[in-house]
């Protein structure tokens, strides 16, 4: 049976009228910025500014009040000052609104008085049953609704990873980020006060969210800890969460204390809890981001097993240390695939793994080697660095050239160009392909940072390639989804 | 007294006139990615390509070997194949040129034949009296003498840090990070084979060079431990020394033997003796340059204890917690500061370190937190978070501002544009005046990834900037400062 937060929420998530009380025409006011992120980022359903003193805002009818206007309203988001509140939730209970996202400050986090105007609006929304948002919260993205409203303008497109963040300017952060690196979203949260709803009510709702398949959390603080660990570990069989817990030690937990008026107990204590419940734990607001692209995009690895194929010694070898510093492994592997990729290298190669393709030109060997090594058993994951992002260093080599060598054909140089452009995309598309083939994940490193983002999706395709900037966080990622793949392995089994 | 290696060098490093053998137009060839990127990085001495095939390349006269060249020649760029080593490197000889870089593979690394070819090529250049360089190495960069010799056209400016790698690719890999991160190099030598010159040499040289501050190390192995940690300690106690050893683990010591021929070592008691040395020790290759960033362009902290300024509260935490775990302390702090910021603050902020400045549009609040937090003999340093990359989240509000409300005046958002542009440029320049005035580093963390790199340098100034892209490599930069700081003080204390 799904509960009853559950099932409203889904409305408030996906609504087909909003309205902004305290929308504004006012640059840089939370009334302006939610409101033009709103119409903005393309909402389709209706749109109603509320303000008593404007008559048109962005090009809309402006209302004076929730009660005025004709059309019901699904969703609120309100940006009046605190002491306004109340009177505005009691106008959205007459009116029938499902759900309210207070984004203004003032209350619990304020002190005594404002914990008291907190209690007040809480009553008002259980009093109509309006989903309470916040207060205190920097807004939501609902992308496969077209809903953007927060006061980041930063846009992410629609995709299977959920975030919900008790941190604002963390949120912010990170949706820009998501935005950049290509990471889809289903639903992102600012929990702020969390008045009404908590971290694990969003959790169960997005245990049944279709679009959801991934869960990033981060947790300064939780209410009711045995319920929420329940539910997580529940979540966490279906859909891994991935986990960065803020005040870890007592530096962070006063400086948490100080900012949200919550304590944050016993650190350790909630880790070993958290571990049981087999969440993927990380210690930093980038690995948030990582982790999502791998867990979201590839099929996870069934062993820790690695093959490495590299277009160089170096970065063989740091990767090589890195694996075994995670729990990883690099095996021998088998004279039959050493002879057959060696027949595309010159007689000194490495012969073994890591594959160290010594810097090939030839276009062919880094796929043939990927597909050796995913075709033997005794390899579970393949990393691949430096195939994709060389282009800009051709770039480079072809632009000095045009610069230097006036005898240089022009239509040589963009031939090159164009091949070595089209050939990128095309090893990502066949890096998709292997994946699919031998349902084994192929992490990828790129040699230069690249404007496509981490994640490259291939379209009408189960996988999307990712290619992440650093060794390391290609290995960080494998490793933990190594170690969800040996909890969700034990907990079956012991199911 | 300055030794041979060492004068010889200088003039190696710093040549007036340069040949590359095997220059060529055949584009994607070592001898036309040389050449090209010698002509194109602007290198003011003469150039002479020789190649007994053609009349001219790139528009310079070609010579068809070293002999006919009519001037004379410093260093020589070699990338024909390694059989043909020896005789140009005997003309090299008798011409009188100083040294001799060899681009070209097939020596020790291909094994026993090749082992012999090398021993051979050392044999010739002793002789003569050259400085030989490689073999199999991907180049040499100068920036101080406008000199780009490898196959990677990325070309960073002058500036206090050298770099010394074992592997080719890890070396281009950090040219081109450090070219977009804004971190200036004195000094690139890819060791290649180090069939004469190693790296315990290379060190030698940096210490004397008046261009070099910083050293970074990519190490897979070292022929002669003792003279190594005896040289580099003593250069780190100077010029600090940052390391990345690959081959740590038996998988990263496997990868190295079969790429570069040699075997590493134990690694645990190197690690000990590097430690006893006061070496920087990274494990991963993106570190390299974050610790470069640091040393290079903020002054040392003298103690462990962190002032946080934060433009938002969840930051704070992350950073507070990442303090705790890599050995700092975020210290309270006295009443009288806490008034001094509350001043410009609402009522219910943070009161304490981390100074949460709750989304302040101020800008002066976080220069006065900054500042304050400097002049208090408590703190050593001070990490300020999200003042500078906002500009880029302020932009994406204005394009939405502009494009739905009709009604905003253009000036207006124009105004507001440059205002949060030039209030960056502000923000860095007051955060180095502050650091002079204090000799304290402050560190930034950027709110986005910023086109302008990590390390923002103001004219004129002893210190840059420095804004990470994560509160982690800020806590990591620093943390190793410290450590460094505090090895110094016991060493010069044990003096």
């Amino acid at each position: 049976m799904v509960s009853d937060v559950v099932s409203g929420l889904d409305e408030v998530f996906h609504p087909t009228s909003v309205a902004v009380v305290g929308a504004s025409s006012t640059f840089g006011k939370w009334g302006q910025m939610i409101l033009t992120n709103i119409i903005g980022g393309g909402f389709k359903g209706k749109i109603f500014p509320v303000n008593p003193k404007s008559r048109t805002i962005c090009g809309l009818r402006a209302y004076r009040a929730i009660s005025e206007i004709p059309d019901s309203v699904d969703l609120v988001f309100i940006t009046v000052p605190a002491r306004m509140v109340p009177e505005v939730l009691n106008q959205c209970g007459a009116k029938g609104v499902k759900g309210a996202v207070v984004i203004s400050s003032g209350f619990s986090e304020t002190g005594d008085e404002g914990r008291l105007l907190e209690q007040e609006i809480v009553n008002i929304c259980r009093r109509y049953g309006i989903k309470l948002i916040g207060p205190n919260t920097m807004g939501i993205i609902s992308p496969y609704a077209g809903l953007f409203a927060t006061g980041v303008h930063s846009r992410p497109g629609p995709g299977p990873v959920a975030f919900i963040s008790q941190s604002g300017n963390m949120g912010n952060q990170l949706i820009h980020w998501a935005r950049q690196q290509g990471i889809g979203i289903s639903l992102f949260v600012g929990s702020g006060n969390e008045a009404m709803l908590g971290c694990t009510d969003y959790l169960e709702y997005l245990e049944q969210d279709p679009n959801t398949r991934i869960i990033m959390l981060y947790l300064e603080n939780v209410r009711d800890g045995r319920r929420f660990l329940e539910v997580a570990a529940r979540v966490n069989y279906e859909k891994p969460i991935i986990l960065l817990k803020g005040g870890r030690t007592q530096a962070g937990i006063s400086a948490a204390a100080s900012h949200t008026g919550a304590m944050g107990g016993e650190f350790r204590i909630f880790q070993g809890a958290c571990r049981q419940a087999g969440l993927i734990s990380v210690d930093a607001p980038a690995e948030l981001l990582d982790l999502s692209a791998g867990f979201s995009s590839l099929p996870l690895p069934k062993g820790n097993r690695v093959g490495i194929v590299t277009l160089g010694g170096g970065w063989g070898v740091v990767t090589a240390d890195k694996c075994n510093e995670n729990g990883l492994v690099v095996p021998p592997i088998p004279d039959k695939i050493v002879d057959t990729i060696g027949k595309y290298l010159p007689p000194f190669w490495s012969k073994g793994n890591p594959v160290d393709l010594v810097g090939t030109r030839d276009l062919e060997v880094p796929v043939v080697a990927v597909e050796e090594l995913l075709k033997y058993e005794g390899i579970d994951a393949v990393i691949t660095m430096g195939f994709v992002g060389r282009h800009e260093l051709v770039s480079l080599l072809i632009q000095t050239t045009r610069e230097v060598d006036k005898t240089a054909a022009d239509w040589f140089l963009e031939q090159v160009e164009s091949l070595s452009s089209r050939y990128e995309d095309d090893y990502v598309a066949k890096m998709v392909e292997l994946m699919e083939k031998y349902e084994k994940p192929v992490i990828g490193v790129s040699l230069t940072r690249s404007e496509k983002g981490t994640v490259r999706p291939v379209d009408g395709e189960k996988y999307s390639g990712v290619f992440y900037e650093t060794p390391e966080n290609a290995v960080n990622a494998l490793s933990k989804m190594v170690t969800y793949t040996l909890y969700h392995r034990r907990r079956r089994a012991s199911l």
